[in-house]
């Protein structure tokens, strides 16, 4: 079944025995992330436990040019973990270590395969934590590979802020560590962050070295909502720019409120709303609640409710972490197109104003939620793949949305990454600087075995422009 | 007089007439930063005012083969600007435009030559400021290009941090961008952040755009003092492991408060200082110092005295600004040699207490400051270098420095760079991951014309290892 030759199967087999898998409903669902991009399965999946392991298979790839692809918790959005020329997938998962806790000095060191939750447990007894929260329970090393963000970043930025460090192993085999435990260093070129978001394609990372952040001494969570998602809109902005330090600030519009009252039976106004949460001290907190509450007032909310207690601050937070899923729920069968720009957060109440417009002409079901503080939103399209007139109606609207974010100074992804599914829009976005981009790749991996097809349009790797 | 052909200088004149020189003075100038490494000046200064100019230049100097050195102020520390291959010194102080203010968006967008004193006058208008602050009025392409940070970082981070995006020219002579004015983004390898630092081996920067802040409602500078400097340095560790949001703490010792008592007319005691300042609201202001204070009770500083005008507080931080150049008159005659390690904050105690030891042993006189937040520091060695063995004593000690901070987990250089003055650290400190950087290096420069002899050990260009 497999387009691996013999020879490679051996070899992977001799260097991990019993961690070699090419059992048809394993390989699927190692080319199959949580997007509706079309599915591509490896032809084998490996689970290496060290770095030299991961060293040894690399080096293998390498000699027999034998594409690779490394694979987290295959929560990806946009067919990053997609075999679309076959080969190796590399599961992470059992390299699930977290190798040092430094609370003295914030920070710690885990191997690619632990998630974020496993480390938030860990980092608890310590009385710290990693802001970092993409909704799904990703790895550590999948969220440094995509420069993952969530709903934290308005205040603890996204994992470029957070990776101090990385150990990765580059394409003709080697180990390499970059960064240090130093809090800043001018000592060469800024290596973290070129593999902090290269999805793969450069290498693969096997541990990460972040920065964590003490429990807040004290911590409270809000929700208002509005008659009118403008509104809504327009607070956030007042807050951003008046510079209150808000830990989170979450927008969700009235259609995915509907679904997340259903699926995480809350009850809360089917209306467009706010999730906010502060730390500090219990003074600051109370200073920041405040301040916050007269924006919103002035702008027609109504009172907050408070989540008070632990468990239902939890609960609150799941339920939009959950927002994906309770989409997806409000129209069972189809698939969920999660859209991602980012804009300056001066133009976010035009750039959902005219996308709530295209919604509206195409007829299309698509909740928004977004982490408005970065000035970064998510339309989640409910689309019947199977219908070809739908997912083309689906594509214009996306495709307008992302214009509409470039001519406004901002992104055609703010965290869920290029992958496959946004190759079209990396020289609309950065022109000229793509084929710089292209030449680090050809540079680091001139056998193109990483992940290949993702990120970098092939023309700019095959054409020395 | 001049090395560069009269081909490449009847070039120049065409291009740039009225803006180039060969005096000899200005050469000298422009070949020679602030540190003591050995000055070699430029065959030619040239003075671009747009990026198609810049453009043109690249190109001529990529078919001619002439190295290209980008000048900002000329304040760097580790001979980033010296010509030590002869060439064109590109002179950015007429590129002095700031060219957009966003203040509804908190970014703004300048020429290369702007410094960060004439960004922050246009600022100050708006409400708003840019807190990252290296002692020289430096321009913020240079800073952008050495990665340089201050006495603001421990709060507001790095140049790495507050870099939105950059205007580049190739060695090519391609004009760039790269970021975007989104507050984050996932599109594609962070070209920002390799280029920020990368002290102009990989192109010229030609425009920056940062990130700015509002002036906080109130803020508080208040200085203590120490009968020892391990005291201060435990308190401060003290601080940043409880979480307090400090936007500055310097540590400067007895001998660094001698100097800058006399270069600043000051008064303070000649003990281990540290000074503290704090942003937020009034509220907040009067918490976090009121804890700090605690913190420095129970370390057994001395009450704080407050610097409560604004022209107390301006004349308290030049003082702290020009502590290089105090250093520096309690010696006339010597050179200064700042040193400039970085290490995690639960080691900085160690390493300053170790290396205060060789100061005794090696007999030098050398006043430390640092940016202790970060676990940063510098000694401001005073040598004479026309003394081959103080200034060989010079050089151990600080070899010692960078061996015992690389030990502790941290860097050869926390914010002033490489240049060519600490090329023979890159391996120490990065092993195998400085291949990866030649390998970029020669992947965007491959005619090595770009500041050649800086940032990457000759060796790793010329060999494929």
């Amino acid at each position: 079944m497999s387009n691996l030759s013999p020879q490679v199967h051996a070899a992977l087999e001799a260097l991990l025995p019993n961690r070699i898998s090419t059992q048809r409903d394993l390989l699927d669902q190692h080319g199959q992330d949580e997007s509706f991009h079309a599915p591509c399965s490896p032809d084998v999946v490996v689970y290496p436990v060290t770095n030299e392991e991961v060293s040894q298979i690399v080096q293998l790839c390498a000699q027999t040019r034998t594409p690779l692809i490394p694979f987290g918790a295959g929560t990806s959005l946009e067919g990053h973990i997609a075999a679309t020329q076959g080969g190796i997938c590399m599961d992470m998962s059992q390299m699930g270590q977290i190798l040092e806790i430094n609370s003295d000095d914030l920070d710690c060191r885990v191997q690619a395969g632990v998630t974020r939750k496993q480390l938030n447990a860990a980092l608890r007894h310590q009385g710290q934590f990693f802001p970092v929260d993409p909704g799904a329970d990703a790895t550590l090393g999948g969220m440094a590979s995509t420069r993952a963000s969530g709903t934290n970043a308005v205040r603890y930025g996204t994992m470029k802020d957070n990776v101090l460090g990385l150990t990765v192993v580059t394409p003709d085999g080697k180990i390499i560590r970059t960064g240090s435990r130093a809090r800043k260093s001018a000592a060469g070129y800024d290596l973290t962050r070129l593999f902090c978001g290269a999805e793969g394609t450069l290498g693969i990372i096997t541990e990460v070295q972040l920065r964590c952040y003490g429990l807040p001494e004290a911590h409270a969570v809000g929700v208002c909502s509005f008659a009118a998602i403008d509104a809504a809109v327009q607070t956030v902005i007042e807050v951003i720019q008046s510079g209150i330090s808000v830990a989170r600030v979450e927008l969700l519009d009235a259609a995915q409120m509907q679904a997340i009252n259903q699926y995480s039976h809350l009850d809360y106004p089917a209306q467009p709303t706010l999730f906010f949460e502060f730390h500090g001290t219990s003074a600051s907190v109370v200073e920041q609640s405040e301040r916050v509450a007269e924006l919103v007032q002035e702008n027609h909310g109504t009172e907050f409710t408070w989540a008070v207690e632990q468990e239902a601050q939890n609960k609150l937070w799941q339920a939009r972490h959950d927002a994906y899923y309770a989409a997806r729920a409000l129209r069972p069968g189809a698939s969920g197109w999660p859209t991602d720009v980012c804009v300056p957060i001066s133009r976010l109440a035009d750039c959902i104003q005219e996308t709530q417009r295209d919604l509206v002409e195409f007829d299309l079901l698509a909740p928004i939620v977004g982490h408005v503080g970065d000035g970064n939103f998510h339309l989640l399209l409910l689309v019947d793949v199977d219908n070809p007139a739908e997912l083309e109606i689906a594509k214009i609207v996306n495709d307008r949305l992302i214009k509409r974010a470039l001519s406004m100074g901002g992104t055609c992804t703010g965290e869920h990454g290029i992958g496959y599914g946004k190759l079209a829009y990396m020289e609309l976005e950065h022109g000229a600087a793509v084929a710089v981009m292209a030449s680090i790749k050809r540079a680091i991996d001139p056998l193109n075995i990483m992940n290949p097809g993702k990120m970098i349009p092939d023309n700019f790797l095959k054409d020395d422009s």
